[in-house]
Parts: structure tokens; C-alpha cells; sequence
């Protein structure tokens, strides 16, 4: 049942990486508008990777749910959900950045316990859980750790946008990411993985899906970090969330931001 | 002379990736504090990059001059000049993000006329000049061309800090921002590269460096596209930069930024 699971989840990313590389990087690319406010293009690459995912499941796990960003919810039977997003960070994907990525969970009724972060351009895969916390790139494997406790003082912060969500919820970051020694922006998911990977201290965002977050979480949590929402609850239906590389790093962002109002 | 100084390029850009790559990721990457104020941190990759390059150098083009980040000016007699960043985008190298990039140009008295940016993660180099505009990626080779001119309501504009050197600077950027239709910060030199592969329209920066800035100019000018300061005059200096990947962008930036004062 594990290496099931682990083997669809590593099937469902090659499937995705397949689907989406004619689609990066093409000239004349077009975006759809899907909210008639804002800006979140979903590209054709979008579309066929989730297509092509739930095609892997149909085949190889037919009973599990499936929870995907672009074509919502099908029901299962086996107790398992996979948790699709098959591009996240649109916008990095239509500037042509490598930081965008293929996020895949698999959760049960406790939450995510599988999470997969492929970025098919580097040829980069970031998984966690069932016993597993590793990855492949492009100079070969290695086992994820992230860096452990360290003070804020010597901490590297990211998060996508500068704007971070509402007014205090911006607040609220700029407050943690002033006592941080770098922060930087614009990783999209990517972030998570650097995170997982030992690289950085902290990611904070807030306006989150649950397809945005499972995947991070169950990675970071196998990679020995702390993933919870601003009051130190489970983040995995989304809103807000920290993922920290270590007990006094989360601490530390917690005491800001667990008093910090919606809007 | 052409072909003699593309294939040097090639090679300080292949020494430039062996010396960096045994240093990026690896824990306990110590790095000095090269300004006692600010954070501007130097790798050892950073010393053993343009170590490299020099000795590259000193075997094929011994008489040229260098103007490197790390050491300084040496002095030539061909009248080429070589200006060299070994690692550009030190906080995303520390961080472990993909986006960093070795900078690679060669000048004479009139400014760059061969630029490089070098990705040695990814595998992905950019390079323009000579005749030549094109990259070599993980998924193959292609020519480069900007996206050419389009309005600022539908541009891509990219920074890698929201606070692009000082406050009136900053001002400047956000108000161009403001015009286009998506920002974007955290890329380091890779912008650029983006820019002159046709995938956005503007990065904008301010307080550069030389060594910053050559490469970029030659390669994105090698693509179609433009890059001036501030005042539309020549960047090579470093200082502020407008890269543009058309006529319609860069006026209109110019148009608010020329009036910037310093500080």
C-alpha cells in the first residue's frame, strides 16, 4: 500500500512534467482570465496536467478521491484524497520562471501524510512521507533535512507576493520578516521545497487553498519542520499558514502573528 | 578575433559552473559580510568562480583586460575588456534558489559588445553578441528574441527587491509598476536572461555595478531589445538601468523615471 501510493504519486508527477513542458516557455502563450478581478491566468498547461494525472489515477487508483485545482472534487471510496494542483504559481510559469511547480498530496481524514513538489523544467522533485523524505535533480539524489532551530536574527524569510494577503496580514509578515537577517520573494512553491531542502528558515503566506499547502505540508513535516496556520493549528485546509524549519524559528513567528486579524 | 572571443566566453562560463557548483547547496555554507552595514554576503564559490575565470583567461586571452567582482582590475593592452560577476544574486545563492547566475561580458571603449548570464544549477546559459543570440537549456537549444513592443497595461515587470535602491528610486519602480499588469520580484541577474528570451518586458534596478550590468546589456541589445539608464543614456556604468524588451515599454518607462531624483 505505501510503495502503491509512492510509486502513483512519482507517476502522477512524470505524467504532469510530460503534459505541462509544451506549454512553458512557448511564444504567444495564452491565459485565460478566471476571475474577472485580479490576475491568475490558468494556462492550457494547467488543464492537461490535471487531465493527465486524473488519467494515472483512474488507471492506478481508481477508489481514492481527488481533489484538483482546475476540475474540483471526485468522490472515492478508499479513505485516500489526492490533492492536485498541477500549476502553482501561474504567474512565475507566464514570466517564464523555474520556480513554479506540480504540487501533489495524498491525505486521509488526519491530513495530508504523502507530498510531492516537481518542477518540471530543472528536472526537480521534492517528496516527503510514508518514511521517505528526499529528492532528484539534476545533480543527482539526496535526502531532505531541513536546517533545524536557529533565532530569528539569522533567518531567511520568503513568501510570493510583498502584499502577503489583507492589510494586517501583510503587517503581520513584514513584523516577522523585519527580525529575519534576509527576506526574499517570488519562489512560488518552490519556496517550500528550499525549505524542506535545508536552505531557508521560514514561509509565511496567507490566502491559501488547500491544494496550495498540503503537499508542503506533509513534505516539510517529513523533512523534520513544522508546518501550522498563524495560531499554531493545522493549516490543511488553507487560509494562512508558517512552515518553519525548527521549533524556535515557528516560535518566533507565532508569538506576531497569532493575534493578527482577518482583514 | 569573433569566434576566438565567443569560444572564451564559453570557456570562463564552463570554469565559472565546475569551481561554483561544489558550493551551492552544501551545508554550512559559511558566508563574510563583505560591508559591515547591509548584507552582501561572499562565497567561497564566489573567490573559486572568478579564480577560475582568470586563469582561463591568462591561458587564451592574456592580453585583455579584467574587471572582476571579486578582485579588481588588471590592466591589458588589446583593448577588450572582460567584466565578470562570479556569482550575481548572492542572497539567492544562500538561500539555495536556481535564479542566481554568473555574468560574463567582454567591452571596449564604446561599452559591451558579448554578454553571458551562465545558470550552473539549472544548466542554462544565455548569451548575445557577435552575431549570436541564443540559449542552451535543459530542454535543448533556441534562439533568443525579446517579446518586442507592447503597452505597459499588459507588460511583465521584474526587480529583485521591492526596495530598489532609494526612496524616490523605489517610488519610480512602483509607479511604473503600477501602470503594468504583473510584478515580480527575487530573480537576480536571471530577469534578465528572461527578458532577452521573450518572456517579459521590463527589469528595472538601480544602484549597479559595472560587473552587474555588461552582460545583461549585451545579451538583451543582441535580442532586440534596450537597455539605457535612467536619462536613456548609456548603462554600462551601472547605477540605474531600464532593460526593455521593446521601444513602447522602455519610453514609457523612461517617461516616469527620468525625472527621478537621486535621493
Amino acid at each position: 500500500m505505501q510503495d502503491d501510493l509512492l510509486l502513483t504519486a512519482h507517476a502522477l508527477a512524470d505524467a504532469a512534467r510530460e503534459a505541462i513542458r509544451p506549454y512553458f516557455r512557448q511564444p504567444g502563450l495564452q491565459a485565460e482570465n478566471k476571475w474577472a478581478t485580479g490576475f491568475d491566468p490558468v494556462t492550457a498547461g494547467d488543464h492537461a496536467a490535471e487531465k493527465a494525472m486524473r488519467a494515472v489515477l483512474a488507471k492506478m487508483r481508481p477508489d481514492d478521491a481527488i481533489i484538483g485545482e482546475e476540475f474540483g472534487a471526485t468522490p472515492g471510496t478508499s479513505g485516500v484524497s489526492w490533492v492536485l494542483d498541477p500549476i502553482d504559481g501561474t504567474r512565475g510559469f507566464l514570466s517564464g520562471t523555474p520556480t513554479w511547480g506540480v504540487l501533489i498530496a495524498a491525505s486521509d481524514e488526519k491530513g495530508p501524510f504523502l507530498g510531492m513538489i516537481d518542477q518540471p523544467y530543472i528536472g526537480e522533485r521534492f517528496w516527503g512521507g510514508l518514511g521517505e523524505h528526499a529528492m532528484q535533480g539534476p545533480h543527482g539524489d539526496r535526502e531532505l533535512r531541513t536546517m533545524g532551530s536557529r533565532p530569528l536574527s539569522e533567518a531567511i524569510i520568503f513568501t510570493t507576493f510583498p502584499e502577503v494577503g489583507t492589510k494586517p496580514e501583510a503587517e503581520g509578515f513584514h513584523k516577522v520578516a523585519s527580525q529575519c537577517k534576509l527576506t526574499r520573494y517570488g519562489m512560488d512553491c518552490y519556496a517550500y521545497a528550499l525549505l524542506a531542502a535545508g536552505h531557508i528558515d521560514l514561509v509565511i503566506e496567507a490566502g491559501l487553498s488547500n491544494y496550495d499547502i498540503q503537499a508542503p505540508i506533509a513534505l516539510i513535516q517529513a523533512a523534520g519542520g513544522i508546518v501550522t496556520d498563524w495560531q499554531g493549528r493545522p493549516a490543511h485546509e488553507g487560509g494562512r499558514a508558517i512552515a518553519a524549519a525548527g521549533v524556535e524559528q515557528h516560535n518566533a513567528a507565532l508569538e506576531i502573528l497569532r493575534d493578527v486579524p482577518l482583514d
